[in-house]
């Protein structure tokens, strides 16, 4: 059956990502590797929009999030934490393994960050090195005011560090213009690559903390990054598939231009909450973002069963909720290689599988509302 | 022009591999990963020879490294290194990092290890937690003798920890039978895929250290991944295309059989040092492995211009020698997807390169040496 994913991550692969990976390998202490790695980095800056040097690491995003806490932290040092869902949290977790100290904010999940309460710790703890926090909190779909984060920070000591991780392409994000210290990217989400890269752009603000921390690493070493990345190189052997692949997605990305990528997730996102209030649900979470739709389930309906037959019955693939959230929502993503027609296919699936399950749903009715933005979007 | 990679890693790839990357990614969270999983779990066992768990990493074989460190030992613990190269010189840096106090069996590069000498500091001092060393230390092609390692630390409270990166299935190994506690491997050698994934094999007496370590970890720790293996799971979103062309590796040396795999680069390797040897050359250092055949260069061969030719003129990549042994030897691989004519191609290019840079020698007399070896081994 085709198969059709719409989970934040994995995400589907354009033709050319997949194609490159199936090339003869190449070496990576070579002239020619050097090339395709001197391009992913100018292209890795671009779609941070950042002079800032981005590392990267053979990781899963995770890794590139402990990579942050190891160098930028020291034992005992304290930091705030912004959470309010499963990814927050792990900043915590990640810090605390650390032996970070950690002022939380922790926001029910759903909920937006409130800038005052950020001003106030920061101002009541003037110790804070770094506040930690998302672009999109992956676990609820809420978006984060990253650039008033950013005004709040700049001239404070404290770093800002965003986990960008689902973010990146889809969502708006200024890295420099927003004073953004520390920003981390993974490969499978609009990137448009598999999972196994993961990225940390880098302020020189933040470099005086890289330069002062006591936090043992060696695969993490942003010291050792910037020394290889000097020369277009890695400290270890990359994944170099992976690597010639990024090249490509980011020609893709270069060639469709960055505004319109993230204005095509703003397209793709508004048309499934049109699609998804028209059938009579409501969307779960404040300030829903570009990347991923959650969609609060009504009580009767059995999230397991509905993502069951959404996959048995049309090969279509949509996340859960995770931990509190488990039961209570679906998250459809609408990130990386997608248009509006993969948003038809997921509406529809949905309707149909709500239908048969007794959610009373007029057939068609998402799937208008979702048009009618889309077309809206073209003038129709 | 036609490119042909002889290095320690990356090796080249059979086509199954690479067509494998090319297909649709699919997501970590499904049934379909699960048993590509467990397949790639059970395979894994096999070319590790082991019943021991193994944790799958997405990262550099450094990271797996890095991760076996923070996992088994704690600060101020004390352990025991035997170097003799670059990668022996990895773990005393990586355990530094970690806090670890470090003695030091120095060997010569190129140099074996003395059974004796490791017994003698092992019962010296009985708080030695761990011993760390190399199956092969390709930066000399060295190969160690574990087995004798092995029989020494039976019966002591110190774990043996093996850096098998590049030597797993080209180099006999048996994880149990010869009571190796922790074995690293990696993905870009003998498992002729690219690389991006590491592995490493815990046997219980390693556990226990586990159990009390007190090392920061997060992304490498060992409870998590034991944990996620038990539903044939990854704690974080893995490198699934790479996964996935691991499965079908493994099919590949399932169906050959680990004990020809390694009888094949045992026969490539000597082929490869009986040519050396007839075109008037030395092999570098004692006990020489299966992965890597190091070839000490006559004083008046620049080894950069042999390489470049060789590249150059015939598309052949040989690697050069690294840190003290720079522009002294350069390094043949014989490993993963190789065989009998690969290394026909490459000591034809070091003949004709040799001979273009003034070296005087025999056109062909390598070659029908190393025919010689394969004939020998078909019974002509």
């Amino acid at each position: 059956m085709k198969q059709r994913l719409f989970t934040p991550g994995p995400t589907p692969l354009p033709e050319d990502v997949k194609l490159s990976q199936a090339r003869e390998i190449i070496h990576h202490r070579t002239n020619q590797f050097k090339q395709v790695f001197q391009e992913v980095e100018e292209g890795l800056k671009y779609v941070f929009q950042t002079n800032n040097d981005v590392f990267l690491f053979t990781s899963s995003g995770t890794g590139a999030m402990e990579a942050t806490v190891a160098n930028l932290l020291s034992p005992e040092d304290e930091v705030l934490v912004i959470s309010g869902g499963k990814f927050g949290e792990r900043w915590t977790e990640i810090i605390k393994a650390f032996g970070g100290k950690v002022t939380l904010l922790d926001n029910e999940w759903g909920k937006g960050v409130d800038p005052l309460l950020v001003e106030k710790k920061i101002s009541q703890n003037p110790e804070i090195k770094a506040v930690f926090t998302q672009l999109v909190e992956t676990s609820t779909g809420v978006a984060y005011d990253i650039e008033t984060l950013g005004k709040i920070l700049e001239g404070t000591p404290a770093v800002l560090v965003v986990d960008a991780i689902s973010g990146l392409c889809a969502q708006p994000l200024h890295t420099d213009k927003w004073r953004v210290d520390a920003v981390i990217g993974g490969s499978q989400k609009a990137l448009m690559i598999p999972p196994g890269l993961a990225f940390v752009a880098i302020s020189e603000k933040a470099w005086k903390l890289v330069e002062n921390s006591t936090s043992p690493k060696y695969y993490w070493d942003f010291r050792k990054a910037r020394n290889a990345l000097a020369k277009f190189q890695t400290p270890y052997t990359p994944a170099v598939s992976l690597i010639c692949a990024l090249r490509d997605s980011l020609r893709l990305l270069k060639k469709e231009g960055l505004e319109k990528v993230v204005k095509r997730h703003a397209e793709l996102a508004q048309a499934t909450r049109e699609a998804i209030l028209a059938m009579g649900l409501k969307i779960f979470g404040e300030n829903p973002s570009n990347v991923v739709t959650s969609v609060a389930l009504p009580p009767q309906i059995d999230e397991k069963k509905l993502r069951k037959l959404m996959q048995a019955r049309f090969g279509v693939q949509v996340a859960g909720g995770q931990d509190s959230l488990a039961g209570k929502i679906i998250r459809i993503a609408h990130l990386g290689w997608m248009d509006a027609s993969d948003i038809i296919v997921v509406i529809s699936a949905l309707e149909m599988a709500l239908l048969e399950l007794g959610y009373s749903v007029e057939l068609g009715k998402g799937l208008r509302a979702a048009e009618e933005v889309f077309g809206e979007f073209r003038g129709v």
